[in-house]
This record gives C-alpha cells, structure tokens and sequence, in this order.
C-alpha cells in the first residue's frame, strides 16, 4: 500500500497529468491500497485547497480498483476533519492520523485527541506512529486502549522501532482484524515474515511491483525469495535514498526518481527543495543499476 | 508585548466578547505591542477560518494603539502567505514565523525555507525561535546569515536557553536594530537587565501591567525593583502553570485564570483541554494570593 | 550468546556461588558464548575491582566450553585497556566496546576514539551500538569505516532499529566474516532470519535453550517455528520485562527471576535496585506462566 | 570558582609542573574556591589512579588558600565513594555529584541514588545538573525534596536553561544557605543579578580575575560592570569557544589557550584530542585580541 508522493507543477499546482501517470503506474503494479497526504506524500507542506484537490482527484482516478487511505493528520482537528469529510464524499476507505505534531502531549491527552476525532468520523481511522516527525510515541498501551473502539481499524508504525513494533503485534495478538503495517520499506520483509499485515514504503512510488511480490513472499513465508527481494530493498534505499545530507534525501529522492522515469515532476513544495543536477545524475546512474537487477524478478 | 490566548467559546468559534474583554485588559496594561497566533494562542490547533477571523477582529478592536504582530507560523508556506497576506490588509504590524515543524531541516533548508516567505511577504518578519515544539534550532549563525535581508527585524527566542540567547545578543551587537525578544517570562527580567529588547510574555495576558513594570524596571538597571517584580512572576510560574501533568499545564493555567478573572472563556481547542474543577479551583485559590501581592506594585 | 547479568550479594561482593550455578545454567543450555559486563550486567555500576574479578572468576568457570566476550565500555580508555588486559591474560575471546558516553562526540571523534583503542589492544574488538545509553549513533558509514581494521571484527547492535540494522547489514554484505549480532531479544529472530548472525539477549540468562532453539529455526529459515518461539519471548518480554515504571524494569524482572528461580541473588548496584515485594510476587506468577509454555518446546 | 581543567602530559601522566603554575595562577585571581574533576576537568576520561593523584596534589599545592571541590560523577557509586573518602583525607572542602550517566533513571531513582551516597559521605555533597551529558534533569521538585538533607549544601546547574535555574532559585528561596551555581559562564552575570550565589565558569582558567569582578559586580547590583565584563566573556566564549565542530571545542579552546599562555600543556585525554594547528594558530590571534580587551578592565 504505497504512501504516493504528490506530483506538483509549483507551490500551488498538482502535477494533474503526472498524477494519473504515477496512480496508473502504481495500480499496474498490484498493489492493494493506496494511501495520499502521508509523510512521503508532503501532505503537512501543501495548502489545503490542494490537500482537498488531491483526495477529489485521487479518488476519481482510483475509482473501485483499490481502496484510498487519506492522511488527515495535522495540528488542528478541525482541518483535520475537513479532510476527512471531503475524504468520505469521495469514496475513500479510510483515514489516517499521526498524533497532532506542535504541543507536546502526554498520553492521557493522546487518547483524549483520538476519542475526539473518533466521534467526529464517518470513515474507519488508523493510528500513524511518527515519533521522528511528532515528538510523540503512541505507547503499545495506548494503541491497545484506542483498539477497543470499532472505529479504529489498525496502526501504521513508522518508527523503525521494531521492538516497539513487535510489542505492539504481541499486545494485538487475539485482534487480527486489527491492521498492522510499517511504513520503512526496509524494515517491512521481516514485520511480515512474523505477522504484520504489510508494508506502506515509499520505493512502490517506483517499481511497484517489487514491493508486492516481497510482500507476498513474506507473508507466504519463502524465506529465500525474501531475502533476494530485500536485498534490491536494500539496493534501494542505499543508492537512491542517501545521497543529501539531510533527513529529506528520502523524499527527494524518490522524487528525482520518478521524474527521471518521466513518470511526474520532482518539484517539492516548501520547506523541501527537489534535488539539484549533481544529486539528480547520481540518481539517475543509480537508477539505472537498480533497474537492471529489477529484470531478474520478472516472471 | 503579550503572546494573547485566543479566546474560544468552542472549537469552531471566537469568544468575541471575552476578545475584546481581553485586549483592552490588556491594552490598558501599558503593553507596547500585540503578539496573535503563537503558542500560547494555540495557533497550531485552530481552524484557518478561525486564524483569518481572529487577525481581522484583532486588528479591528486594538486599531492604532499599538503594533499588532501576527504569527503565521505554519508547515504549509502556502498557509502562513494567506494569513500574511490577511495580516497585512488588516493593518498589522509585522508577523512572525517559528521554523516549519514537521519535518526534520537542516540550517541549510531553513535559511532557503525564510528566504522563501522573504520574497513573498509585505511586513517584516520576526524570526521565532521554539526548538522544544518544532525540533530545529535557529542557529545563532543562522540568526546572523538572516538577518541581512531587510525584511527580517528581530528573533523571538522561546529556547530558554540564555547561553544561546547571550551568543545571539552577542553576534547582533552591532545590529541595535534587530530586535531581541525572550519568550518565557521566567528569564524576561534578566535578559532585558543585559540588554534584550522585551518579552512576550504570557503571564501579561493576565497582570499587563506587571510585566511592563518589570520590563520597565529592568531596561533602567533599577536592580532593586527588578528583584521584587520578578519574584512576582516566578510565583505566578509556581502557582498558576504547575498544576498539571503534561507541558500544556502552563497554558491551561493562563486560560484558567482568565475565565476566573471574568475575562474570557478557558475553552481550549483539540488536542488540549480546558482543566477539570480540581486544578481550577487551586488555580482560584493561588489567583487570590497572587493577586493580594500584586497589590503592593500599584502605584 | 547471553549478555550475562551480575550476581551480587552486595555493593562490592559478588555472588559467587550464584555466579558458577548461573554460568552453568547458561551453558547447559546450548549457548555459543558468554558475554559479560555489558549493560545486562550492570557494567557501568560496578566497582573497578569486582569487574576485574568477574572477569576471572568467569573465565575460570567457562574454561574452554564457549568463547567469553568482555565488555570493556568506559569513558576512561585507559581503564578500557586495563580490563582487557585481564581479559586477555584470562583467556577471553574477544572485547565489546560501545562509545564513551559522558562526552558528546562527533563521528570522526569516534572513528578516532576506536583506533586509539585498537592500536592497544591485542584481543578483537567488537564494537557495540547502544544510543539510548551512549547518546550517539555508530553510524553506518562508521561501521563501514572501522571494518576496515582487522582487530574489529564484528557490531552488536542494541538500538532496536532495524532501518538502521539493515543498513549495516546491506553495507557489509560482502564481508561474512565481520559479526553482525542484535540485543533487543524481541528483534532477534527477524534479524537472524534476514541474515543477522545472532543475538546477545537477556532472557537467555533465565531460558537460555529458547533462544538457541529460536536462533537454530531462524538461521535454518524454518518459519514456522520461529513465529512459535518468538511469541514466547515475546511473552518473556511482556509479562517480565514491563511491571516497574522505569527503563530498568528489564533489569530487575530479569534478577528477580533468576533469584525466583532459585540461580542467584537479585541485589542491583546502585543507582538501581532490586523490586520491590508486590513487583516480585507479580514476577513469580508470571514465571510459572512462561514455564508452562516453555514445556510445549522441550524435545 | 573556576572549574578546573586538568593538565596532562599524555594519557597516563599529569602535568605536574603546569598543575601547580596553573593553580597559583587562578588563585592570584582571586576566586573563591577551586573545583576539580569535574566536566571541564575531563573527569570521565582520566584512569581512576589520576584521578586519586590530582586530588592528592591539588589538595596540597592549594592548602588552605581556599575551599577544593572534588567531582565524584560516576557511573559506579563505589568509585565515587572512594574518590570521595581520598577527597575528605586530603582536605578538601566539599564533593560534586552529576546523576549517573549511563542508565536512564526516573526521579525517584536518582533520589534513592543521592541518598545512598549520603549515607556513606563524610564531606558535604553538592548537586550537579548536567542533562545534556547525563540525559536527566534534576527536576525543581527533587531538588528541594533532597534539600531536606543536612549533607547536600548546593546545586551546580549546567543546563544553561536560565527558566530551570530560576524555578529552582524560587523553590528554594527560603533556603539562603543552599548555594545555587551555574555552569555556563555565558549566564553568570545574569544569574548572580538575580541572586545566585555564583559561577563555574571554565574561562576562569585563563582569566580568572575576570570572572571574579564580573561575580562581584553582579551581586554588588552594578549593572553597568557587569555590561562590560560580561560583553568580555562572551568575546572569550564566541573566539575560544566555537572553533571546532563538535562539542567538545569548549574544552579544547580552553586548554589550547592554557599553552599558548605558557601556563600548562594542551594534551587531552581520549575520547578528545587537542585542537590541531589550524585552530590553535586562530586561537592564539583571537587570545591577543582578548587581552588587549582585558587591559581596560585592570586597575
């Protein structure tokens, strides 16, 4: 279930032909979901008329083939709530929420913030961990406590903590309904091996497909399949996600990746810049490379 | 210059009245200026609506008064531009802009991060310094490269560090006309003693008058004054922002006393909450006490 | 390979009857080797004369039936090298170091900090990645760097983060003879699946066979059987590891069920201390749990 | 009361003869007593056999000239207590006491911790508080709950958090006899102004007059001094202080300065080195700027 980037012309443009191009690209490669306005999507840089003109065009490209997951997460529930009005009128499956990301909240107020959202939705809510990006964990107890509610249906965890992560499976053991991803790619082969639900990883922006055999060999078990899989992952994050010297090299990244494959353009809204032409040739060497052990998972 | 509470009758709407209560409490302070739309006006929790309408009442009811400084800090560059944009058609004064706070910059991001709000904005921008909310410092080098542009006049600093703090005053030296701002009332007195341009501090929302004095006392040197001024507010730190468990006990306490005082409603908007009748009627009791040795400051 | 904890009687007294029946006990159950004084036993509280004595004592008891490994992390390198000069001389296998921990250091810094402690010592060096006690990252790339030295001949990795792992993992794969091990029991079996080469895990002071039977399945890829015994350490972890407020509680769970279980004396080195009777009692219960589930196991 | 560096020779040797020159020369200063083996001093990095030898000589070149402080910050309370019983037989005044560093303890865990070592001091016990070294803050409340003890006499904060230092100061405002010190010299004049009872300022080990007219000037209420010399430190603290990347060009500024002036050699124990010759040539330019600074503020 890849967390799509979000395709922009400028400040205040979607990419509208690039969009179809990316979602297009994306359902090709079997993917079962796909989750906007994440972290990977920049959802907390855009403005909100684009935030709500991305989940209306989303929704309408996506039609019936996949479920939408729409981030909603931000600091202000009203808009947080906004979204998720216009996120149901469309057709999406399902919100999304990270603990809101200025004050700094205990976890009593944690719950107390989820509860109020939760009353205030149509559609069913999963919990975002982001503690890198919001200060805050949300404890395993707390994800045990906001489990009893029906309309939280599970817990993306991008923490990278995976003894955080197999707490939280341990404690949710006797709910397998209810949904566990993570979201580093580099981390999901071994979640699911042992039980998670999958993986929202940002490399399905680009070669889809990979991601989903992965996914199916982990869950299936096939260890050695797994590990060749993982092993391009790897490939992956070292080649294409490293290259800046700061947190954002990830996002750029991708970026830059997808449009070197012509796929959309790499222009980031503030406070993050695409990369520039020495990062971008690398990429593109890199991508090259990485292309060529992609022909071997072909059937 | 207060950081105003916003007053909410709920979520979705001003307390209009307990507005106009509170800045002309305020304003009858002696306060030399108006900061909206910061942390302890729960900017980051509040509706754009709400944002927009607050800059536009604000603006109305103080008119030519004193200066009204705007916050638009905001992950959205898009958003704070709009509110910007408000601010300056309704007649304010500057606005000020804390570092984007979900993802995690580098000082390299953030300079072309304000370089980019530079180009775009029509008032002066204050810089605002709040690394324990939006996890980046501005670095004192940083503060230094930045304050070149024109456009930029002056740091509010909320770090409470005051070994950074001393290190900016120091590199600002020859700069008397940037502005040098401390946010937590508990070091306002001493950074004003060694030269700092004022305080925006949240404990005048209620006793302006205090804080001016105090601020007053200290731009002279009167050491004496200062030392009895200042042990007024470390009680008010004690006694009213202390009460809770979680970091949000200091504006809950504000918001409290406030109500007490018959200003304002202490609605507090998602994801904190107003507190429960225990701590309120301690923050009454602690209110009656301080307010019995404000009495000996009046003139 | 167990990070054995320290049996004390008091202060300054081992317990050295306890000691022999823990080493024992350990070794009957299948372990590959034994590592002593690192944070599982409580290194860092102890008296420079008792870690020089645990030393011999254990190496006297282990004789040649598994490699000893020492921990030797201290801000004070020369009483590094002292320790691992009695290691050497007792017949140890190897030292661990993870980074001086007082000082904040840059990588280069650490880079350097390892050479100095390379070219004065004449067992190898494992080094030991543990941030949330050391407060720095051995970073990728440091790893990479510091492979380069033959006298580094592997990394246990206690950060719980296996994004990073797997970046290590991903950087070394072409070099099979540079030891890859994690901490945190609840990721072991993940790691070890994905080609980790095995864990230093505190339950395996108490079940030392579960952990090797957990790491045979892994290595074997035998799936099936890993997610069985995973649950069960999960459910060491859970059940034993969480019932004190702070980060030690899975110190104390571990010594106060060693002592449960009849091996060796529970008392802590100051700054902590053993639990307290209510968290023991509860220790108890949740020990003829675990036993009850470990029976399923037993050929 | 300057906290001390420690001359060495090489890792294992003290510079004896620079110890004794440097001593003489803080003291012609004027300061009010000496601290040892503390942060400055790089207590963590000496073996434990300096440690006892630099309490031994500093005890005996100082005599009864003023009052010695001993640093006894450890990780292990055993070698603390030892450190302490030489401190007390060679005369020293009182001991200084960071948190534990390397486990994270709660509040109540580091209460139990300074009580045990209470228990066993004969000296009295000052509070060291050092969060960014030890990753725990000795709360307000847990300062004014050991204050209750007759052996804590003080606190040496070097958090440089002055909303902190003045929580505390106001806790304790009925308590003239518990002395509060700060750590940064950076935040000493402002400190004192308010009433802190004075500093531990590294600088004054190079000019240590200067730290004393500063104190004084401070607690005499002379505002307009206590301008100037504090515009003079933070000259030493922006030329010496900030030439190296890391943290550690604090301590290396200071000690390449120490040589420059002759009074004792540079050389650093592991994990930190000496500045290399490009730092220590601009060290050298910007000292001469320093004391020509300095010749106005001499009698």
């Amino acid at each position: 279930m890849p967390p799509m980037i979000t395709p922009l012309k400028d400040e205040n443009t979607l990419d509208v032909e690039g969009l179809e191009r990316l979602i297009n690209h994306i359902l090709a490669g079997g993917v079962h979901g796909l989750f906007i306005l994440g972290t990977t999507g920049e959802s907390t840089s855009l403005s909100y008329e684009i935030r709500h003109e991305l989940v209306r065009r989303t929704c309408a490209i996506v039609g019936d083939r996949v479920p939408v997951l729409v981030g909603i997460t931000d600091t202000a529930a009203a808009e947080s709530l906004r979204l998720a009005d216009t996120a149901a009128k469309e057709g999406a499956a399902a919100v999304v929420a990270a603990p809101p990301y200025y004050f700094n909240l205990g976890q009593p107020e944690l719950i107390e913030y989820y509860e109020y959202l939760l009353e205030r939705l149509s559609l069913p809510l999963f919990l975002y961990n982001m503690p890198s990006h919001t200060k805050i964990i949300i404890e395993p107890d707390t994800v045990k406590t906001l489990s009893k509610y029906e309309g939280i249906v599970g817990l993306k965890d991008s923490s990278a903590n995976n003894a955080y992560f197999n707490n939280v499976m341990n404690k949710m053991k006797d709910r397998p309904d209810f949904s566990l991803f993570v979201g580093p790619e580099e981390i999901m082969a071994e979640t699911v091996l042992l039980g998670a639900h999958g993986g929202v990883n940002g490399g399905a922006n680009m070669f889809p497909e990979l991601y989903v055999k992965l996914f199916e060999a982990a869950e299936a078990g096939d260890v050695a399949t797994v590990k060749a899989l993982h092993s391009i992952v790897m490939e992956i994050s070292s080649k294409l996600y490293s290259l800046g010297k700061f947190g954002s090299s990830y996002l750029k990244g991708i970026k830059a990746a997808l449009s070197i494959l012509g796929i959309c353009s790499d222009y980031m809204a503030s406070p993050l810049h695409r990369f520039r032409e020495t990062e971008r040739e690398k990429i593109a060497a890199n991508l090259e490379e990485i292309k060529s052990k992609m022909l071997d998972i072909r059937p």
